[in-house]
């Protein structure tokens, strides 16, 4: 008997490394889909480089092309995903809404790389904007990424439950001086004041986690989402928006830039309200990981169709380990 | 029968000076009470100064709300009006697009007074956003004003021929990269290099025309305008707009600092790439003069609702005389 059940456990065992490995590579093979599926969107959703005036236009491809994981454009083709029957028909039409993300996420990028913000030179492994093609033209082709982002919301077929006008008052709130832009001043604010934990959560609840719980929603509502998958998918999108931003906060502290792709330890040089900063690096892995569970509950009732965004949340929960 | 004739020749002298003075007042007091309007529908449309963070806020209301002559609303609900039946509906229902212009115009001012940009101080009799609030406050002021202006659309109750995806697409392609943003670009690229009469147009149709061209488009589709009465109402926009730069071109060399509410002989100073540089004084009055007879007679077809965009014209080409 006791055989018998050792070889159990071990075939058992075996099992589910074979389901880790397999679920790992075809995550793996899933985010790539999705990313070249965004990346050849993106490309074609802004004018060419060729196009008067052609250094704005460089500019405007040199950040938008410029690498990066996509994380947000194919959350929301994740969300679309987990509601939607019609897979290819679902997808296209998040399309638009997903590189809308994308493009708000670029422009934020591009501003507070800007000498005048949090003076960065450094950006997914290669010089920031302003570092190429000076300060107004990067500062002019975030403005201009972030004017196209608004009009890839009229691409979208809408559901009637959520018209183009709901569409677009879920960005315009999101980007706000409430929300996207309230955080990153609220961000410059707090820079060497020994901010509190209430501090630092306006901060990273604005800055890194609304744009997750707008790429959630918006994908949602492309999918004609019923009210309570909406909810559900913004609670997820809200809990590991914030998962995301303490794992940022944690990398900082604890990885060098060639593998950040960006300048390592500039959060804690420039003084900035961050979660180690305020609670230490354990409890902040602690918190990530509470998080992260939290996301992955709002999931609980919404079926099998939510299994890629359950993948994605826990693989990045892992990326600080 | 010589006195009877001269007597008659004084009475209609003095009809003309009645009509011309009486028209002249009732344009005052119109656009006064446009502009007020305007004023109080401008400051509803963005949060209090109290809202969190308080300095974004303060420096989104120190710019929208620090005065300026509101021409870009007011033709907004001009275009409107001229085609409308029903005024108060009309006006209530063009006022969004009014607000989302003149907010796309602030951001704007606000970016291009940075100092990486055109380096200016003051704006509206007043110290620039940048001076007040530092430049990183006053560069995502500009940003919130800019997301806001898109989701004001929302509020437009769209007839069925102009829905919001159209307006959306409107207004994207207008700010965008090949258009207002792009005229901004080319403006600072052209600083001290003899530009051309083409580049000076190239440019003005973009950072100026494009805007009051804008304006009277999303106007004329508030209030429901036929192909053909858009189409005169664009060529009128695209002509007084270019007029309305050419002016400012002049004024800019011409008036004082006190006058103009913002610094004079900047764009000399600067090398800026302005009619009067490149044709003269003398041949940029004859061309703003021509290009207000040009925008006039767009108007000829439209009946007698456009009196007021004709007295606007008028009035603004009177401005440098």
């Amino acid at each position: 008997m006791l055989t018998r059940s050792f070889a159990f456990q071990i075939l058992l065992f075996l099992y589910k490394i074979e389901i880790m490995i397999s679920g790992r590579v075809s995550l793996f093979v899933y985010l790539e889909k999705r990313r070249a599926l965004v990346e050849k969107s993106l490309a074609s959703c802004i004018p060419s480089a060729a196009t008067r005036p052609e250094t704005l236009h460089q500019a405007m491809r040199y950040s938008l092309l410029g690498g990066g994981k996509r994380l947000r454009p194919i959350l929301v083709l994740c969300a679309a995903e987990a509601l939607g029957d019609d897979s290819e028909y679902v997808i296209s039409n998040a399309l638009p809404a997903a590189c809308a993300v994308e493009l708000l996420h670029i422009c934020s990028l591009i501003h507070d790389d800007l000498p005048s913000m949090d003076d960065d030179d450094f950006r997914h492994r290669k010089p920031a904007a302003h570092r190429v093609f000076g300060e107004a033209v990067a500062l002019l082709a975030g403005d201009a990424l972030l004017s196209r982002a608004f009009g890839l919301l009229a691409e979208i077929d809408c559901p009637k439950r959520y018209p183009l006008s709901v569409m677009l008052n879920e960005m315009t709130l999101s980007v706000g001086s409430r929300r996207l832009i309230g955080g990153q001043v609220a961000d410059l604010e707090a820079i060497a004041k020994n901010a509190s934990l209430d501090q630092v959560r306006f901060i990273h609840e604005r800055k890194t986690a609304e744009m997750v719980r707008l790429a959630l929603r918006l994908g949602a509502m492309t999918a004609n989402a019923t009210p309570v998958q909406l909810d559900k998918l913004t609670d997820f999108g809200t809990a590991l928006g914030l998962a995301y931003q303490v794992i940022d906060d944690i990398l900082d502290v604890t990885e060098r830039s060639e593998r950040l792709g960006k300048t390592a330890g500039k959060d804690v040089k420039a003084g900035k309200a961050t979660y180690p900063a305020v609670i230490g690096i354990d409890a902040s892995k602690r918190e990530a990981a509470r998080l992260t569970r939290k996301a992955l509950k709002s999931l609980d009732s919404l079926g099998e169709g939510t299994y890629r965004l359950r993948q994605i949340a826990e693989r990045l929960l892992i990326r600080h380990c």
